[in-house]
């Protein structure tokens, strides 16, 4: 088991990475000490995981809610119902939300959290390999409203993250691989070398070995954690791990949703950023076909929907990056070396949308 | 005009007290420096202020959203409604809100910018007295849930409080003197001599003139300012800021929250707290006397509703101070002196329940 402190003063948090922790009971009471215990879950994870956790809590007043699985519930309406739950069971300040799933129940759990009577604590336990990386570092919750995606939501740090590796063997291959787009993100934006890594050890990624996945989540986190810990608000440096996110929430929006997961937008998403880059004269050829190669072992070279630039230009300026009307992207400059940018010229970002929106 | 500034953990912010400053668009600008602003307000107040406001913002995209008037609105579906706005007009995260109204419109207000995109600036511009002394300071925003008031919120401070004492001659005379209620309580629980001024400016404070009101409300902004700064979470001297809300909540509870208005439930638990502290032996004959004359010229005398003792007790005991079983109280041992106590003689607190409610 590896571990990692995420530090942010009083509300710092460990991650513990590593095989079969959700049978280590102790382990979960020691970071799961309340009384009152909710466990949120959904309709797939909860039949495969959750009595095992209920073991661990056997001394609690474990309550589950249950939430259907899908992005499409994680929503106002199904925090209200986690609201109801807490309430009809008179759950106090110092009850503890235990979120068992991938980033869907992590962000809605979060955010349940943050405002049930004004915050509670919680602890993420992820089952994808996109919450491993991504939603469970940071302190970001929210639910999505129809207008956009995470537009209503709070900062709320857990107060621990136990990502078990053994979870993923029941992952589809599609989600595996959307996972991994937010790795490879990592060595993008900030770090060349676990690129390079990446890029050598993705056979035995893709055959989901232990060792591995350890170490990718692992540097992922750390990387992760590292940016949050110096910008937790999102000022500055923190908008970098929105790279691709930008296209990519163009892609979900115009697909309503329903058609590309998260992570496999956000790689063609990247591919986008990157060509733009290339475009714009920052990142190198060679730079841009060792980006394209690797997202294409990790298939996750789909084409975008042939929507039209306008529209797709449309759905991006209703993403949170927007600053006095001009959307600001997140540009490369090299492998392992990321800038945002509003100082970019107009022509260029429409011909990268028009190669790839059609 | 008076400025105060509160200072805590998370963010400062300045009070502004004083008269027409919502004719005063350079102060308003200055501190609501967006490019986006979304009004918020309700049907009561917008039709009085709402106008004045829009001046001041003439060079903005202002968006306006009025909820109706009343507690029953304080909820997650009006938040809903906001939001829905907030993303409707595409508002991006430097959007500021300005809540223009009373404790309802600013604890709404405050939890839909709380929740926008994660956290958006708000400025509050309170219309009630007490709203101007009691929900505008300490970052508490909510809505009520069908369960319990306050349930869903969060902690999120306004970058500034706006308190315009001309907005106070519209009020309604029975909500301007249950907002004296809370006025009177400052200075009951931990500022004597404040006590003294209030005896003596009561003529003036009834006649609503504005030098008067900016003196009671800034001092009772600053004093509120000082416990909350000091005891952000309440876990020991901001307790004391409920003094009279445990009867209070009986009479409330008792006549169904539609007879009495917060403020005078307070102001009459107040009077009961005081005479139990004075069965007890802790608070002077003369002490007593003065807080009784005081309460009398503020109109705060009424008699609580006459539902027995015990029915009266069994309502105190749902409190949120109850802690293993017994209910602590507030009580006095002097003007200017409060104390939070699970050790008194429950005889004195009988014959003072049988006193008041028969």
């Amino acid at each position: 088991m590896k571990t990692l402190q995420v530090s942010l003063a009083e509300r710092s948090y460990p991650i513990f990475i590593g095989e079969k922790l959700l049978a280590d009971a102790e382990l979960l009471r020691a970071h799961v000490p309340a009384r009152q215990v909710l466990l949120i879950s959904n309709t797939t994870v909860a039949p495969l995981y959750a009595q095992l956790l209920k073991k661990a809590f056997a001394g609690c007043e474990l309550v589950e809610a249950i939430i259907p699985d899908g992005e499409q519930h994680k929503n106002i309406a199904t925090a209200s119902r986690v609201w109801d739950v807490l309430v009809a069971n008179r759950f106090s300040r110092d009850a503890m939300i235990v979120a068992l799933g991938g980033g869907v129940v992590g962000d809605l759990a979060g955010f349940a959290a943050a405002c049930y009577q004004r915050g509670i604590d919680f602890v993420q336990i992820p089952t994808t390999l996109l919450a491993d990386v991504d939603s469970s570092v940071g302190g970001k919750t929210a639910v999505n409203h129809p207008g956009g995606k995470n537009l209503v939501g709070s900062f709320h740090q857990p107060r621990a993250v136990i990502i078990d590796v053994s979870l993923l063997v029941s992952l589809p291959e599609r989600e595996y691989r959307a996972g991994l787009a937010e790795v490879i993100k990592y060595g993008l934006i900030c770090d060349a070398e676990f690129f390079s890594w990446l890029e050598a050890s993705m056979p035995r990624l893709l055959a989901r070995e232990a060792s591995a996945l350890i170490e990718a989540i692992h540097r992922s986190c750390a990387l992760k954690a590292g940016i949050v810990s110096r910008d937790e608000r999102e000022t500055g440096e923190r908008a970098l791990l929105n790279f691709g996110h930008t296209f990519g929430h163009a892609i979900e929006a115009v697909t309503g949703y329903t058609e590309w997961l998260h992570g496999e937008a956000v790689g063609t998403g990247m591919l986008i950023a990157a060509s733009l880059s290339h475009r714009l004269g920052m990142l190198s050829d060679a730079d841009l076909k060792r980006i394209g190669a690797v997202l294409a072992a990790a298939g996750l070279d789909r084409q975008p929907p042939q929507c039209g630039a306008a529209r797709a230009l449309e759905y991006m300026r209703v993403d949170k990056k927007v600053k006095s009307g001009r959307v600001r992207l997140i540009l490369l400059e090299q492998i392992g070396r990321a800038i945002i940018s509003a100082d970019y010229a107009d022509a260029a970002l429409d011909a990268t949308l028009l190669q790839y929106f059609g």
